[in-house]
């Protein structure tokens, strides 16, 4: 190393900002085992209290990209469009813009992750399809680019190890919730993907990582910054994270409402934040730009005439899978409960990631790397923050292979959620986009 | 461990404070190698920036004491009195007190460090008297305190191991410099070293840990308020590290000037230190309490009539050493070099610590652990800050065996000190004292 770890510490630690080449070469140093694990995590809790400049910011998330081996997306013509979720409950908004966006002409081409904790993954509910591959040759995955329009891939290639291993160690060390951390972390990824242009949906509410809309805008402002610095345009969009998205969490059953999405019906909010995701990839797009009010009819129109469904249909055929899954609508698990509040009154609050926590319970997610899952178990909610509930209307229906767990998750998610006596003010499920 | 170290690192991250159960569990384990160096460097990093309140730093102080061996001083009688400096150059006054205060009538029981970096070591400069021992068995350490009435011994036994392993880990993390690790750190050895009653020479400049007085005193604060929570009465004494104490750097030559203090002469500061660190612990002592100036006027004259130079050979004879050797006035270096500022005018300031390097330079000091040194190297000051210098009077000499080192020891001496036109003001030896 050029520089001594101590005094890249000592400067951090005084509040000072690190150079680009030092940081490239504490990223390059320490993801080949040369600095060890002790210096870096006093830097990273330096980092958490003397926060990064976005040009600082913007070297991270650069040297972490190219720490690794990055996606080359050349074989496929024009501009590479992105979508990335910052993570929730019930986000299957992927599902949908595949399809959709290759019905506008916006052929999309994604690495998505698998469930952790309380939010659940992209690839895991794709699998729930009968026979669907998501892991793919470099090949097949432009291939599917090109002929059906869209992909969404398990990531195989180790994207960014810096970040990797940063990550891990910010995990251990109370080190994870810092914004400048958070930003490089997830557009560094972003960048090793390959991506020219990213629409972010950044969380914020009970169920995501910003818990506020403060700094889930100045999460987004950062991660707009960096694209600024590395030469990507990012829009995000500030979505509402204080109840599941949709009506469904798990994966089957998410699938199943994306179906419903795709064949023009499925639940407001999330319909809304769909299309505003789609308006606004059409925007960064090498597509005409239409005016926003007339993209949102155009994505209405493809949705009801259920082509971005066939779009569906036919990616689920191309990638191995049996499309006749899309036709279910009902969940294969052996148990079924439903839940009920004790007392009437609205809906007022709710824990979102409590929510997320009972269908990990119920078999739909994962509270470890490498846990198996059960595509059959999850969680319908039947009623949304606002809504005036009686004792006998069920809020939510459970669905598991596990009996034994079925009174504590009845428990919890019911224990989740608040009643009021009066009407509550629900927030949008779009707060702001910030270009 | 019975907490998760993560919930400790963000309570404190969050500014919240440790209870004594978690920072007694936190030293143990940590002590034990159950927890990783990654996260008690993300604490250290938490600490540096949040702080410790009192309460916590005492906790930390009493669970690193008690993290080995404590000695045992039962088998001497009374109430064991010791006398702390923070370090510094040619800071000789331990090689006075432990006589002096003999002749006092007040028995001490030093454990003394080796010097290392710009600072000396007590031990290094006793060991330069021919024969002197100064690793005791437990029952030599204790004859030596009751028949000459002092002892001052390397430390044997390892004292505060936690203290130890955290010292290191913050040595290479930046994590040194926080006012509630330091006096810890301090007050552990201390605690763990069986003294009652403790005198701290706190020094504060540019040869000193802490560098304003206003760091000095709330270091010294905070170690009188850890003294109250753990039962042991303390004095701290602000005393000045802007230039050297006193005219001589080294070992043998430090020897020379300790007993020229110890037959009534020495330079003013030197004395007048050595004088006000004697009568404060002369205060704490089981000893009748004169009045402060009765106690002066009794130290100057037990030093002029020889008393304590007495005392001082009898404990060289005793600890194996050659009484002889206290007769010398000069140093068995092959080379001297006397040291001219290029202007004249009055010697404004002093980058001390520089001074301290360089002594380490001519090898009367180490750059790292179990290096040797050289007893016979080390600098003669010639004037303070304040006098007035001309170009044909050095302002120093230098002694070595190194005859290499010479030319750049004695330009590095010379850009240690700035002199100006105008008399400057000088800070007094003692700043304040703190009880």
């Amino acid at each position: 190393m050029r520089f001594r770890m101590y005094d890249l510490i000592e400067k951090k630690k005084h509040k000072k900002a690190l150079t680009e080449e030092e940081i490239r070469e504490m990223i390059t140093c320490y993801t080949a085992g040369e600095i060890p694990d002790y210096q870096m995590s006093a830097m990273l809790m330096a980092i958490w209290y003397s926060g990064m400049t976005d040009e600082e910011t913007g070297w991270l998330t650069m040297a972490m990209a190219e720490s690794g081996e990055q996606l080359d997306l050349s074989g496929i013509p024009g501009t590479k469009l992105d979508k990335h979720s910052t993570g929730g409950i019930g986000d299957k908004t992927t599902l949908v813009l595949g399809p959709l966006m290759a019905e506008l002409g916006v052929p999309t081409a994604k690495m998505s992750g698998r469930g952790l904790g309380f939010t659940g993954g992209t690839v895991d509910k794709l699998e729930s399809i009968p026979g669907l591959k998501s892991e793919f040759t470099e090949e097949e995955f432009i291939r599917l680019v090109r002929t059906v329009g869209f992909v969404d891939a398990a990531q195989t290639k180790e994207l960014a190890p810096a970040d990797k291993l940063l990550y891990a160690l910010r995990d251990v060390t109370a080190t994870v919730d810092s914004i400048p951390l958070i930003a490089s972390s997830i557009m560094s990824k972003k960048l090793a993907a390959g991506a020219d242009r990213i629409v972010l949906d950044v969380k914020c509410g009970s169920g995501a990582f910003m818990q506020d809309a403060a700094s889930a805008k100045e999460l987004a402002r950062q991660m707009i910054r960096i694209g600024d610095l590395t030469g990507r345009k990012v829009t995000a969009v500030i979505s509402d994270m204080n109840q599941p998205l949709g009506t469904a969490v798990g994966n089957s059953i998410e699938v199943q409402e994306a179906v419903a999405v795709l064949s023009g019906a499925g639940e407001t909010r999330l319909v809304t934040l769909c299309t505003e995701l789609a308006v606004e990839m059409l925007q960064l797009s090498d597509q005409a730009r239409p005016y926003r009010e007339d993209a949102r009819a155009v994505v209405r129109k493809i949705l009801a005439e259920g082509l971005a469904l066939n779009r569906f249909r036919e990616y689920v055929r191309e990638a191995g899978g049996d499309p006749a899954a899309l036709d279910r609508t009902e969940l294969d698990a052996k148990y079924r409960k439903e839940v009920f509040m004790d007392r009437e009154g609205y809906l007022a609050s709710c824990n979102n990631s409590e929510v997320g926590l009972v269908s990990v319970m119920l078999g739909a997610g994962r509270s470890k790397k490498g846990e198996s899952i059960d595509f059959e178990a999850g969680i319908r909610i039947c009623k949304r923050l606002g809504e005036y509930i009686s004792k006998d209307e069920p809020i939510a229906i459970l669905y598991t292979n596990r009996e034994e767990v079925l009174p504590e998750a009845a428990h919890r998610l019911t224990a989740a959620y608040t009643v009021s006596e009066e009407k509550p003010e629900v927030a949008p499920v779009v707060y702001e986009i910030l270009r």
